[in-house]
Order: C-alpha cells, then structure tokens, then sequence
C-alpha cells in the first residue's frame, strides 16, 4: 500500500521502509521551536532533570514574538527564561527584537525549515512550514521539552486527505479566501489529526505566501498538517532562503486518502469567516451589512509581503473610515523594511493606519489592539473564537488583506470590487 | 512689582490688572487635555452631575496614548469610554489611532496651543507647551472634569525662578542634558509649585524641540510650570502649525525671582540621570561601566524629529550591541511618516531596532518594552523613579537620544564620542 507525501517524510525520519496511518513511531527532528508564551513552560520542565542538555544546539528555535516588545512584568518575566536558556545552551537561533519577527514567518524566511524536514514547534500554527514540503506540527510545552533534550519526538502516523486544486483564482482571491472555503466546507473538525494534502495544478498560480497562509490554517480544521508538492516556486524560496540540504517527498501513486475534494479555484470569492468559529463562512457577497471598528493586517498568517502589497493596493490614495483604528503588523523585521523600502507603510501611514513592529499582538488577545465589549475587528488572522482578541463580547471576522483593507476605508466588511478595484 | 512671563499669562486670562505670587484666581482655560487613563476618572466625575455638558467642544483635547493600540481589555474599555464622550459632546479634538501621537507632541503639532494660552492637562507633562510661550500645567482628573465643564481652573499664582542660559551648547549637547543638568544642580523638589522661567541669549541656540524636552521636564524638578519666551523660532512654528489667534507675554523689567541661576550651555556635557531620581545625575564621562539591556528612544520628551535625526545620525551604518533591544517610539504620525521619508526608520531598522506606533509605551511602565527584575534600560524618557519602567528591580538611566543611540551600539551607558563622533 502506498504512502501519502506525510507518511513518506515520517518513515524516513522513523529510518522505516514503510509506514501506515494509526502506527505509533519515534522521528527524528529538524527543528524544535518555541515562544516566550510556551517555551518558559519546556524550559522549566527541562530543568526538573538535572544536566539535561539540548540534543542539538543549532536545531532549536526560540522566537520570543507573542508579547514582546514585553507587554507587561510576567512577559518580561518569561522573556528573560527564554534568553537566558537561550545563553546558557548556545542556542544559535535565539532571536532578540530588532533581528526577529512571528515565529511561522521568520523561520522560512530565516531558512531554517527546508523540503522534507520534520519540524515540532510548541505554537498549535507550525503547520505553516507544508507550504515548503516538510512535516511540521504544534506539540505542547512538554512534548518540546523532551524534543530539545532528545531530537526525538512520537506520531501517530496520520491518514490524510485530499485537496486537488484547479482552475485559477480570481483577482482578490488568495490563498486565505482558499483555505476558508475549505474550512468552511469541511468544519473545524473536518480534518482531525489527518494531513491535508494540497495537490492539482491549481497549486501553480499560488504564491508561496498564499501557501504559507493555506497551511498555516490547516490546524483550523483540525489536521495535524497541511503540506503542499514542491514545485519550482518552492524549490526557488529554499534556494533563496537556506543553504540546508532538503529533500523532496512524493505521495505514492497508490496512496489511500481519506476524502478527495477537488476545489475549483476559479469558482472562489473573497470569503470571511463569521464569528465565533472559521468554520461560519460567507461570501464577500453573502456578508450584509456588518459595521466594524478595528481592522488587524498581519499575523503568521497574513503578516508577509505579498499579504502587505495587496493591502496597499487597497488603501493606496484612499483613507480609512472616521473612526476606524487599523494596524498592520509586517511579520518580521526583513518584511518591515522591505515593505517601507517598496513604499507600502507609506502607504498605510498615510491612508491612517498605524504600523507596529513584528508581534503576534492582538491575534491571540494579547496586545496592541484589544477589543473592548460590543465591538468587531476584521481581523487577516487565523482563530475568531469567543473573546480571541479580547473582550468575551467582542467579534473577529476572519478574511484576506484586500477584505480586510477594503473594510477599513468604507467602515463594514467590504470587498475590493467595492471601492470599484 | 512687576510680574514674571507666567504671572502675566494668568492676569490676564484672570483679567486682572495685577496678581501676586500666593494670589488665589480663577482663570479662563484656552485648552483641556486628557488621555486614556485619566479622562475616564474625568468623564464619570462629570457625568455624575445630570445634564452637565462642556464649554466648549472646540477647547478639549482627548488623545488615548498612554496604552494604546489597546493593551488588555481594560485599557480598551477605557478608550471606549474616551470615544463614546467624544462622541456623544462632538468634541472637535478627539484623536483615534492612525490619526494621532503622544499628546504632549501632538498639541503643539495640530496648532491647538499658541503663545498666550492658559492650558492644563490631566497629565503631569503638560507643562510641555511652556516652549511655545504658553502657561500650561497637569491637573488631576477631578480639576480637569470642572475645566470641562466650567473652562475655568483655580490657580495659586506661582512664584518663579529664572534660569539665564547663556553660550552655545557643544556639538551631542541637548535641550535633555540641559534639562537633566538643571534637576541635578536644584534637585527634583528645587522648584516647587514655581514657574521654570528660560531666558538669555542661549536660548537662540536652542531647537523647537530642545525647548520642548525642557519644558517638558520642568515639573521633574516640581514646578508648576516651565517657560520659554516668544521668539522667532517659537513664531515661526506657531505660523507653521496654527491659525489660532497668539498673544505674546514678556515678564516686566523689574520681575521678582526667589532665585536667577546662569547656566553656561558651552560648558556643559551629555547628562545622564541614574537610577531612581531624575536629580541623579553625572556627566557622560562619570558615569563609568553600567551595562544595559535596552534602550529607548521616544515619548513626549524625545520622540520628535530632531530627537530621531540625532538618534539615526548615531546609528547610521551601525549595528545595535548583540541581544540589546532598542525600541524607538516616533512621537506622533506626522514625525512618524517624516521619520520614515528622511530615511530614519530605515537606519534604526538596519542596525537592529523596532519602530512602534506612537504611544507612551514603556515610560509609565504601560507597555511595548517592559523590564523584567535586575534589567537596565537607557531612555530618552523623562522619569525613572523604582519600577517605572517595569519590575521594581529594574533600572532606568535617562538620557538624550545621542546617548541612548551610543548606548544601543556599545551595550553600555556611552556618549557619542566613544563611537568616534
């Protein structure tokens, strides 16, 4: 019986010939990855055995990103763990503000995940890296913790379904109007501890960061991943990126699959998730009359340059509604200065949006745009569970930067198409 | 007896022929300020009275930008009630994020204080706009709901101390050192609930924005007051920023002062205060081997263009000392899209900062770059009493741009001559 892409990047790490979904097995791992929310709690579980190492100290990734610039005590607090561990063990790839960024944006961007790797990472969106054909998945602060001290880790191998992608989006349609319409379509459980494996020639009018965004939503409808074939696009990304060796897995011909949906992208709209679930979809077309009073650009989501460009595009010579805050969150320090380099935060400041550093900021509820009772953000993010951005009677409306951009200048969820683009 | 330039100012606005230093008066208020944490106190003072409304909808300035882009529910509910007054009573001046900046730079910015004025503001640093020729000074939020509603204020006229500066500072030698410099020699009780009056040809060396750092801090030394008179460049930039009728005021020839101090500006050096009173200062080359963990750039002190062109033309083609976090607050959107237009944001990005959104951030302590116990920080800011900028373990060393900008590059407390400049 043959192997999904999944399977086969898991039998390797599991040095087997063959795997089948349901076997438990122990993998090695490429990467272990932490947060300063999530990486306090390994550290100090680590430290409960005395002279635990770390099984390798340029495999392990700490990305103080979720509360930083240190938001309050306790974050500068658990912040202060994360570095210090960060010294003590030699870590190479601890990243301090002003060299960093969102964890799920700064790491392909930093090469540190290439094709074939097997990534844990305490953060349930380290799903993100499919987009460069690894296995990657969130494991809590404990599976970490035994992850750094042994570059070990165990699965239970995942069945997996299928996405054959055809036919071309629209314009205004991206990868995040794709894997809302999916989610939509299958329900936040719809893929439980399955792969979803994104397949079809549809695949070749994605960017990498319409990827990035589709695979970082697999965990919304309960997949353990999200990977995608590599192609020349991503092939090109790794070359650009990473000087590590990768390697490039094929489902098998006979591999079994679940469900195969095929998703005719032309068909697509811009499409929003409702509150309180990313399952609740409508069309941009479908939506009423919603008024809004925050817009959030960025996250590990939608925080990338291709995400910043569309939503420039929007605002550019037009002006937020009266009333209306908009922040926009270039995920890493490289995508901040290629974006004020290309003109785009002009672009923001001036339309009258504000511009923060890299953080996860309001995404999870944390900082930096939290919303009071009664109101309503369009939010590029990835979660608008019940009181996800603050307030338990606060809404968040999930959607792509054009909706999200497009929104901010009439002041209700809007598409492009009406601001006439 | 003649009267000082802040007698004058209340006389008339008390319209009095003459008032005396001890005098009770009631005068007319030109401008009401408050922000997010103290119009809320203000807002339900006044809504306690049924009916009760403002003077005047165009003298009352709310600027929410102490914790915002919204730091936790509470800050956001906060703000909410900020909005729904201003709303509700039309305020003409209410300022929402993507529009606006720290208050104290924002008002002289949007011409909504002049040479003349009587203004008092729901925040200790409002004596800031002493550098525009005006009288103004932080109240509590019980005085600010009666300004509101009433447009007046009961003063007790101050007596006054004259600081007669004279020669031209040195090249790295700020309106911030001078200030820091002045603290040091009276001490932060050594101009209590006096006027600061700044005179003397040493004045015409002076930027805008050195004038603003020091008015700024006068009430660093308790006084109710800070004062700078009327020249050119103030003319100049009233012109530049408003249509607002001014009135300048000169104290007479025969003003009494408890006390003229003469300040050779040529002789002083960059000035840093050390932990935990801004009356602890040495001079740059006193300050021995302190190492830090941050540095700040920003708030309504030093957060203006001037303040960021030191600050780049210290880390141009630089590169931060490797784990600081230097965090760079722009004042207001305007200094913002300047800053990014020169190519200042780009110069702070390549050597390493962040650059936040205006906002009051760390300096009280409320967020984007808190300290965890035992940390340092050098800030541009105006106050590092115990845990003002976070844990009360932690250290705040305040300093001009210049020095903090050296500081981020060397990774300890330094002046810009240690880097050769």
């Amino acid at each position: 019986m043959g192997m999904t892409m999944t399977q086969k990047i898991l039998a390797a790490h599991a040095r087997l010939d063959n795997v089948t979904a349901g076997q438990l097995i122990e993998a090695d791992l490429d990467l272990v990855l932490g947060n300063d929310v999530t990486a306090p709690v390994a550290i100090k579980e680590m430290q409960k055995v005395k002279g635990n190492g770390v099984f390798d100290k340029d495999k392990i990734a700490l990305v103080p990103d979720h509360f930083t610039p240190n938001k309050d005590i306790k974050s500068a607090e658990h912040c202060k763990c994360v570095r210090d561990f960060a010294y003590e063990h030699d870590i190479t790839n601890y990243f301090e503000i002003g060299e960093m960024g969102i964890e799920h944006a700064l790491l392909p961007e930093k090469g540190l995940v290439v094709a074939g790797d097997v990534v844990i990472g305490a953060d349930s969106h380290t799903c993100t890296y499919g987009a460069l054909g690894a296995f990657s998945t969130g494991v809590g602060s404990t599976d970490m913790a035994a992850g750094m001290a042994t570059g070990k880790a165990w699965f239970k191998v995942p069945s997996a379904l299928k996405f054959e992608l055809v036919g071309k989006p629209a314009e205004w349609v991206s990868g995040k109007d794709i894997i809302l319409h999916i989610i939509g379509k299958i329900g936040v459980d719809g893929a439980l501890y399955k792969s979803m494996e994104f397949t079809g020639e549809g695949i070749s009018h994605l960017t990498m960061d319409d990827r990035f965004s589709m695979a970082n939503m697999a965990i919304e409808a309960g997949a353990k991943n999200g990977i995608f074939p590599v192609d020349e696009k991503v092939l090109e990304y790794i070359k650009e990126h990473s000087s590590k060796a990768y390697k490039v897995y094929e489902a098998d011909d006979d591999a079994v699959y679940d469900e195969t949906y095929v998703i005719d992208l032309s068909a697509l709209k811009p499409t929003v998730a409702f509150p309180h679930l990313p399952e609740n979809t409508r069309t941009i077309d479908e939506v009423g009359d919603i008024k809004i009073d925050q817009v959030v650009i960025g996250s590990c989501t939608n925080g990338r340059i291709e995400d910043l460009r569309t939503a420039a595009k929007v605002l550019a010579g037009r002006k937020v509604a009266k009333g209306m805050r908009v922040i926009v969150f270039p995920a890493t320090q490289a995508i901040y200065l290629q974006a004020m380099e290309e003109g785009l935060l002009s672009t923001f400041i001036k339309a009258g949006a504000v511009v923060s550093t890299p953080t996860c900021g309001p995404c999870l509820g944390g900082h930096m745009g939290i919303l009071a009772a009664g109101e309503r953000a369009v939010a590029t993010t990835n979660r608008n569970f019940v009181g996800r951005m603050g307030h338990v009677e606060s809404e968040v409306y999930l959607a792509s930067p054009a909706v999200a951009a497009a929104s901010a200048v009439t002041g209700k969820i809007s598409g492009p198409k009406e601001l006439g683009l």
